[in-house]
């Protein structure tokens, strides 16, 4: 299938960026309706700007201590995303809270992929707070990003067990697995117009 | 398999006790480790009654209008309940809070079913709560019975997909299937001591 109009895809990454891998491997694999077209990282170390640079994808870096306030690191970093040539954001391992001064520049084009089946287990370490809890199954879910703790509306989700003898490691790689499938399968829903985007724009 | 010592099992129910005739199932299709020795319900309008009748289980009827105090009404259902013959109470579709005056005569002996996968949607409507967050998986959950509301330990759960076009009836029944199969599961769990009950007593 041969997509003429691709949706432009920026992925946001603090660390390692498996899941920019999982999306960079979805449009290396078969014809895909979206692009990734830059990286933007607020930590230089990250191990993500080698997978961008083995893909042939630009990367910026945005540090929040270059910046004084948070509105101006947010500022910053929509800059560096490009508005009005990026069709939507990915977060990625991205771990800071998206500011409504950087949301409302992509009128709500913005998601995510969080390790739980929200509204289980918001927040940071979810598979953690997973084996704390108890719970049997869990899973990930890709959501769009508002200005709450994983509160915005959910796109697609996968189911996991937990297994008695888990770890938070053991838990995550499983829950993992299941990320980099329904990562990409959530871009192309999008991308193809499948889901809808709340408050969307006009594709650039 | 013949089980020599039995857990007695008490179901207490409000409606029409679907759970409860899955229990009365499962101990008539094969030998099980528990054996079902009585309903109690707070409502002589309950369905369920109907299905002990059929099944020879005798019943008892606690209604809540008899007693002033909820305490007093607590522990005349724990008296109908029989704490010195019941190794277990299960809960199908009991519409009440349990206070402590009824759990601590059971020794943490009593578990729940709730048709979500909890900690997500605990309380009244927890399909509909599903379906207003727009989750796309959802299931059932079933837990030791503590003072808060769906709050206990984890035992089974099940998980089932939500779909486009789900009304809470639809995602009712695609739940309660799983409910059906995993209720009867649990307590078997429960019967063999494949599953610890927290605070447990000797069995009866």
């Amino acid at each position: 299938m041969q997509y003429q109009e691709k949706l432009n895809v920026v992925v946001i990454a603090s660390g390692r960026g498996s899941n920019f891998q999982a999306l960079i491997d979805a449009q290396e694999k078969k014809e895909t309706p979206f692009r990734i077209v830059r990286l933007v990282t607020d930590n230089r170390d990250a191990k993500a700007i080698e997978k961008a640079k083995k893909a042939g994808i630009e990367h910026h870096i945005v540090e929040r201590k270059r910046f004084g306030s948070r509105a101006e690191y947010d500022y910053a970093l929509a800059d560096a995303v490009k508005p009005e040539e990026t069709g939507l954001v990915c977060l990625a391992g991205y771990m800071r809270i998206l500011g409504k001064s950087f949301l409302d520049r992509f009128d709500g084009n913005v998601i995510n992929i969080h390790p739980a089946l929200l509204p289980s287990f918001p927040g940071l370490d979810a598979q953690q707070q997973a084996l704390d809890y108890g719970v049997k199954i869990s899973g990930c879910t890709v959501h769009f990003v508002d200005e709450g703790v994983d509160t915005g509306k959910v796109i697609i989700q996968s189911a996991v067990p937990v297994l008695a003898d888990d770890s938070a490691d053991s838990l995550s790689l499983r829950i993992l697995e299941q990320e980099h499938r329904i990562y990409p399968e959530a871009v192309r829903l999008i991308a193809t117009g499948a889901v809808q985007v709340p408050g969307a724009r006009t594709k650039p």
